[in-house]
């Protein structure tokens, strides 16, 4: 069954959005053509709008559409400590966490040799650069607890050793709403090994 | 957290997609301004041009980037029976089953006079029309078993009573591979009472 080629294209076109399969396009597809076409018309121009408009931040790397995003632009936050994400998505859960108010680096993606990011892809010169630039006094590294994630912080871990720039990396453990049931034993390995006098806890 | 309001406004629009919230909008506009945007820019020129490009079909009503769609135009279609749907993703659900092999003609929806949705806005005077030209001799009504779908097949009923046009209504039962512990008792009430001899069964 095909409607021609034209929205066969569409639909071909919307399979690279995240999670979207060939039913889940078609459906897309229909919605965006049928009924009246205003919200399509918005996607259309809007789409358009970003893709003319939207860069990366000069300085921390994350997609922004000014030259200087507005995280690296707020002078109130602290200069002093920089957390290493692996990914735009990433910084934005850690700004919705509302906790940490220091700055940002987004690398692109993690180290992996076999894939063909090594060092340089990934984007450590720049973080290198940047370091320098903000005399950073802790380098807070919040790549993804995967191989890859780890991999990378090991190494950002042993450029930094002997430099007098604090390197920590974010905490594994039970996650808060969780049941000790579901969780794997690797996460209860390291909930173990980084438990906590209970008076130390805030 | 915002990255500005270009992005804001990406993310807005892309809430017009069937089942895309606030957090997979903000995911998909991620994906589509990070990392090589080709797949975007193809996104952008394919929703454009089946904006410009595709129609509804004159005969049949379902989207078409053609005057008169594939299965309208195609002689080797029974044209003495017409299938009469809801929605043209209904359509395509029944085309991709590959057994019935009649025209169709899709409604605007079914009849909802809450919603300002009467027998014109529906479609009936256009299905009337086709259906003289025609000369059909079945309608399948096969709009979905909603209060709405069944009302519109009685509707339908009603309206020909009387001619020499046999009326049918797609069978109501159990789905094949389903469960009878999950079958609602409407539907185990329509299977009841539509039961077959066994010596029937295709």
């Amino acid at each position: 069954m095909s409607f021609g080629p034209v929205v066969d294209e569409l639909i071909d076109a919307l399979k690279i959005l995240p999670s979207v399969g060939q039913k889940s396009a078609q459906r897309m597809a229909l919605m965006l053509l049928d009924g009246d076409r205003k919200g399509t018309k918005r996607l259309v121009n809007s789409l358009d709008q970003a893709i003319q408009r939207v860069g990366h931040c000069a300085l921390c790397r994350t997609l922004s559409e000014y030259e200087v995003c507005l995280t690296c632009a707020d002078q109130s936050r602290d200069h002093k400590s920089l957390c290493v994400v692996e990914s735009a998505s990433d910084l934005i859960a850690i700004e919705q966490a509302h906790h940490f108010k220091g700055l940002y680096f987004v690398l692109s993606g993690s180290l992996s040799p076999l894939d063909g990011m090594g060092p340089e892809e990934v984007g450590f010169p720049e973080l290198f650069k940047r370091v320098e630039m903000l005399s950073t006094q802790e380098i807070i590294v919040a790549t993804n607890p995967t191989v890859e994630g780890e991999a990378t912080a090991h190494y950002l871990a042993d450029v930094f050793r002997g430099s007098n720039i604090l390197i920590t990396r974010l905490a594994h453990g039970i996650p808060l709403g969780g049941s000790l049931g579901y969780v794997d034993g690797g996460t209860l390995t390291h909930a173990f090994s980084g438990r906590k006098p209970m008076s130390d806890e805030s």
